[in-house]
């Protein structure tokens, strides 16, 4: 993880891709989302989606996934060099999530996280409030998922 | 499931409550947002939150849990009546999701959802397109959830 001083503008993250496997999606969709078209093929040709479709808050929360593994790689990395590892705060909540496409089963996204904003906090001076839109494509190139998410990252000189 | 002319401005869904046990926490974190806060009681006491502390994402899968629950019990209730049922079309996105409030092991979420407008779609007249405010509060009375969401609902003229 970063500090808010290491981070620029238009910096983009390759977080990886991830496969929707049938099993995954029913799975979550029994918990989470049991429409028709996330738990059954045959109900999901049948629908708008035109095949077994994974729900958007399946598509989500991978995103979610892949983010905190790229934040606990970049942490290792800097441990590893010797470096200070920052601790990022809680996010308050995100913007504009757009489900583009659907997710059909076997459909492989990846994920990136771009920096579109930073500002520094004034009523917490030792925070920085970094806006990133975090994108995930299909294997054909098509977007699939978009979202504007802020999170609270910690100032390298604030914390000294 | 609704009509598109059977939803007003101001109308309130009440879709049921949810109790987050410190089990669940573990194990949506586990799959889909494994930070320390989430995943072990001691690290979630040292955390900003206070406590062990439910995944964003998983406040959210849970209202969409209950939203979908409230569909199909409104389905079957309209079926019961010999009413049509309707089918509503995907969801594009939702904007503005704000996590308000951790919501810790223990703690209970009680969910609601409210219209908040509702236009025909020109491009697709067999649809109109709602906005409903899903909000969560827990059982101290505190809001500690709330999104914006975006639906398409068909249209009761249009589909005979």
């Amino acid at each position: 993880m970063n500090f808010f001083e290491d981070m620029q503008v238009g910096q983009r993250r390759e977080l990886g891709s991830f496969t929707f496997t049938a099993d995954g999606i029913k799975k979550f969709a029994a918990q989470f989302d049991p429409q028709r078209f996330h738990l059954d093929e045959e109900e999901g040709r049948k629908s708008l989606f035109g095949g077994l479709a994974a729900s958007g808050w399946h598509v989500g929360s991978v995103c979610m996934k892949l983010l905190v593994a790229h934040g606990q790689r970049q942490a290792r990395d800097a441990a590893a060099r010797g470096e200070e590892v920052a601790v990022w705060g809680p996010s308050p909540g995100f913007r504009d999530l757009r489900w583009l496409r659907p997710v059909l089963a076997g459909d492989s996204v990846s994920y990136v996280s771009e920096i579109v904003s930073k500002r520094t906090s004034e009523s917490r001076p030792q925070w920085g409030i970094v806006q990133a839109r975090h994108t995930g494509t299909n294997q054909r190139g098509e977007p699939v998922f978009s979202m504007l998410a802020t999170a609270f990252v910690p100032r390298r000189e604030e914390t000294h």
